[in-house]
C-alpha cells in the first residue's frame, strides 16, 4: 500500500529579488520571464532523458518493495544490534547523516537501549587513524552491524576502513559470524565489493545503477541507516514523491526547485553573488545543508569551454546555521562584501516547545511568557530583515514541521535544483571528472601498479622549495 | 613554575605563490616585499597599543595564576560531576568546543564514568528547543555542573537557555543546591549576570575586560569546559606563549601569523580569492577550523569608507575536512571558479597508528603494509598536487602531532593573523557594528520596551508580499 503526501515547503523570495535588495543585487521579474523559455525547454529535455533511462535518481521514490525489504531488514536488526557503523565516504554517508539528524533524537547514542530506537550510530568516513580506534574501542563489536558502501569498492577510503573494521570483527567473533554482521550497499552486478560480499557471504543492498553517488540518499544508500535508526523510510518516499509531484512543471515561479535553481544561478551569474549559504534555524536540519552542499559543489563546480574559451563554473556553497551564526558569520553576511545569496529555514513549529521562565532582572523582561522556538523564530526574521536592509539577498523556505515527509521533500527538491541548476550554467551535473587527478596522484603515492611515472613526478621536490618554508 | 615550550607549526607556502601556481593566482615574492615596510608599521603599530593597555588578547597566556586556579576547580569538579553543561554562543562556546575536540577522546561523552576525564560535555548554543530538552533530559541534574559565559549577560540566546536550564535545575535538586551547580564567567565588575551571580551566589569567573568574544579561548571561557575535560590547560597556554615569542619579529616571511595574514589578504585583494578554505586533515581539527571560521569573518567583514565610497572587506572563511571534502568540495575547488586560498593543516604523526590489513583483491594491492595516517597523508599529498595542477592557490601548515601545546599555537597564530589582517584590509578587527541591526530587530519582534517603532516598521507587510510566494 503506497502512502500519499502533498508538498508542504513554501519559498518566499522577495528579500532576494530587486524589490528587495535593488537591481544590483537582486533578481528581476524580466530576468526570470526572460529564461522560462530556456528552462521550459530544459524541463522538456530532463523528461525526455528520464524517459530514455537517464536521470534515474527521479525514480527512486517508487521503490516501495525495496524499502518494504529494508523496513523488514531494519525491524530485526534493530533488536539484534546495540552498534551499527557505517562505513561510506561522501554520498555514502551524507545522505544518511542527514536523514538521522533530522529524524532522530540528538543524543541517541546515549540514550539506553531500551530508551533507544535502534542501535547506536557510528560513521567512518574518513580515514583517520584516532576516529577509527576510537570507534573500534567504543563499539561492542559482538553486537555490532556493519554496512559498507561503495559502489566499485574502489574508494580507497572506504575500501582501508572496512578492511580494518572487518579484520577487527573477525578477530572479535570469528569468520563465519563477522560475515553475518556485515551488510555491503553496492552495485548490484559488477565490483570488488560485489565480489567479496559473494565470496565471503555478505547480505548485499543495491546502489541503483546509473546515478552518482550524490543522488542515492533515497537508494538503499541512504535508507538502510535511516530504517536502522527508526525512521520511517516509507513516509521519506512519500515526501520526495509528493515533491516529485509538486516539481512537474515547468513554470519557474510555480516551480520550488526551478525557482530556486533560477534565483540561484541568476544571483551568481548575473548579481556577482558567488556563494550559497544554507542556514536553517534548526540544529536537526543542519546535516541537510551538509548533503546539500556535497551535492551543489559537486554536480556545478564544472570547467566547460564556451567559444574555444575555459569557463569555471559553480556558486561555492556554504552550510551556516541559525541562530548560532548571527554570532558568528553575520557581521561578515552583512557588512562583508555582497556576494552572497542566503536561503534560510524556518521551522513553523519546533517538535518541543520550552517555555521560558520569569527572568530576574528588568533587562530581560521582554523574555516573559517567551518560548525558544518562538525566540528562534524571532531570530531568524530579524535577520533576514538585517539582510534586506543591508541590501543583501535572502529567501526563506518555511516547512510546517521536521518530519520524515519533509526531509524526503527537500532531498528531492534539492536534486531537482541542481540538475536545472546545472542547465542554467550549462554544465553536466553529474560526473565529478576534476577529482581524478587527485584520486590518481593518491594511487601514484600508495605505490600501486602503472601509476609509477606520476609517482616520480610527485615525489620531485621544486629546487626552490626551501625559500618558501617558514618554520 | 612556568612551562616553556619552542614552536613546532610549520608553513610551506610555495603552492600559494606565482612560482606554482602562475601570476594570476599566486602571491609573488615582489607583493611581499612591497607591503614589508606596512606589515612593520602595523606591527609598531599592535604593539605600541598592547603597551597602552589595548590588544590585551595578547597577555592571556601569561595568566598562569588563573589556570592554576581553574586546573585546581576542575580537579574537584572531574570527581564531583557526571556531566557539564556549556551555556554559551559564539566566542562564548566555539573555543571550548575547538580544544575538547581537538585534545579530548571523539565518543567521550559514551565512555563510562572511570574510563572518562571529568564529566560529559554538553553545549546550548542554539535556543533550539528541540536541543534544550533533549539535553535536559539526557543529563543528570543531580549531578550536572553548569556554566553560563556571557559578559554582559544581555545576550537573548544565552540568557533565555539559562533561565530554563536553571529552573530545571531548580526543580531538581532545589534552589540552594542550584547555587552551588553553577558557575558564571562573565564580566568581573559589571553586567547583569554579574549581578544575577552576587544575588543568587554563583560561583564566577571573569571575562578578560577589554577583549572580544572571539578572543577568549584562553581566558576563562574557554579554560573552564577545557579543564573539566582534562586537557593540561598550562601547556595550552604555554604553546601559545611559543607562538606569541616566535611571532615576534616583523618580518612578514618568518612571522607564521604576519605571513598566513599578508598571503590570505593578498590573495584576496590582488588575486581575487575571497574565500579562505581551511582544511585540516585530521577529524579533531575541525573544531579549529570553526573557530577561527567565526574569528576571521567577524573579524575582517567589515564596511569602510575610502575617499567617500563604501568599501566592503573581509574573505569568506570556509571549513573543510580532508579527505572528506575530497569527496564534496574538491571537484569544486579544482574546477569551478578560481576563487580560493586553501589552507590544509597536516599532521606528521597521529596519535594513533592503524595497519590496514592484506587487502583481498589485487585492486587493492596499493594498501598492502600501508595505515591509515599514512593514507590520509598521502591523500593530502595528492589533493595539494591536484589542486596545484589546476592553478588553485594552497598552503600547508604541518604540525608533528595533536597535542595542548599545538592548539594554544593555533589559537595565538590565527588571532595575530587576523589582527594583521585586519591591518592589511584597513579595517578595525575588533567590534561587530554589523550584527547590532539583527540584535535590535529581535529585541523589537520580542516586544522589549523602547523599539516600538522598529516593531511596527517589521510587522508592516509589502503590498507585493503575495507575488513573491512559491507554495
Amino acid at each position: 500500500m503506497t502512502q500519499e503526501m502533498t508538498s508542504r515547503l513554501v519559498i518566499d523570495y522577495r528579500n532576494a529579488t530587486d524589490h528587495a535588495v535593488g537591481a544590483d543585487n537582486g533578481v528581476s521579474a524580466a530576468e526570470l520571464d526572460a529564461i522560462q523559455s530556456y528552462v521550459s525547454e530544459q524541463h522538456a529535455r530532463i523528461n525526455a532523458e528520464h524517459a530514455s533511462q537517464v536521470q534515474r535518481w527521479q525514480d527512486l521514490p517508487d521503490n516501495i518493495a525495496l524499502a518494504d525489504e529494508i523496513a523488514a531488514f531494519a525491524a530485526e536488526a534493530r533488536e539484534q544490534y546495540d552498534d551499527f557503523i557505517l562505513i561510506g565516504i561522501g554520498g555514502s554517508s551524507l545522505g544518511a547523516i542527514a536523514t538521522i539528524m533530522a529524524l532522530c533524537h540528538p543524543y541517541r547514542n546515549l540514550l539506553p537501549k531500551g530508551q533507544r530506537v535502534g542501535p547506536r550510530f557510528f560513521v567512518l568516513d574518513n580515514p583517520d587513524p584516532e576516529k577509527v580506534k576510537a570507534t573500534l574501542e567504543t563499539v561492542d563489536l559482538s553486537k555490532t552491524l556493519v554496512n559498507v558502501v561503495s559502489k566499485s569498492g574502489q574508494t580507497a577510503e572506504t575500501a582501508a576502513n572496512f578492511l580494518v573494521v572487518r579484520e577487527a570483527l573477525v578477530n572479535a567473533v570469528g569468520e563465519a559470524q563477522a560475515a553475518k554482521q556485515i551488510i555491503a550497499t553496492t552495485d548490484p552486478e559488477s565490483g570488488i565489493l560485489r565480489q567479496m560480499a559473494t565470496e565471503q557471504g555478505f547480505r548485499t543492498f543495491p546502489v541503483p545503477p546509473g546515478v552518482d553517488g550524490r543522488q542515492t540518499v533515497l537508494s538503499a544508500v541512504g535508507l538502510i541507516p535511516a530504517a536502522l535508526a527508526g525512521v520511517d523510510i516509507h513516509a521519506l518516499l512519500a515526501g520526495a514523491r509528493a515533491m516529485r509531484e509538486r516539481a512537474s512543471t515547468d513554470n519557474v515561479r510555480q516551480n520550488p526547485a526551478y525557482l530556486l535553481a533560477a534565483l540561484s544561478v541568476l544571483s551568481d551569474t548575473n548579481h556577482g553573488k558567488s556563494m550559497l549559504v544554507t542556514m536553517p534555524y534548526a540544529d536537526a536540519l543542519f546535516g541537510i545543508s551538509d548533503w546539500f552542499r556535497q551535492l551543489w559543489a559537486e554536480s556545478l563546480g564544472k570547467k566547460l569551454s564556451t567559444d574555444g574559451k575555459e569557463v569555471f563554473a559553480g556558486q561555492t556553497p556554504i552550510k551556516a546555521l541559525g541562530a548560532i551564526d548571527q554570532h558568528s558569520q553575520v557581521q561578515l553576511y552583512t557588512e562583508g562584501p555582497n556576494d552572497k545569496l542566503i536561503q534560510l529555514v524556518a521551522v513553523e513549529e519546533y517538535r518541543d516547545t520550552v517555555a521560558i521562565p520569569e527572568p530576574p532582572h528588568a533587562d530581560l523582561e521582554y523574555l516573559k511568557g517567551g518560548e525558544l522556538g518562538q525566540l528562534l523564530s524571532r531570530e531568524r526574521l530579524a535577520t533576514a530583515w538585517a539582510l534586506t536592509q543591508a541590501a543583501r539577498p535572502n529567501l526563506t523556505i518555511t516547512i510546517p514541521t521536521i518530519d520524515a515527509g519533509i526531509v524526503g521533500e527537500f532531498f528531492y527538491m534539492m536534486q531537482l535544483q541542481t540538475v536545472m541548476a546545472g542547465a542554467l550554467y550549462h554544465v553536466n551535473p553529474f560526473g565529478q571528472p576534476g577529482v581524478e587527478a587527485g584520486k590518481n596522484a593518491t594511487y601514484a603515492l600508495m605505490g600501486r601498479g602503472g601509476y609509477e611515472d606520476l609517482k616520480a613526478e610527485l615525489l620531485e621536490t621544486p629546487t626552490d622549495a626551501d625559500a618558501y618554508i617558514c618554520s
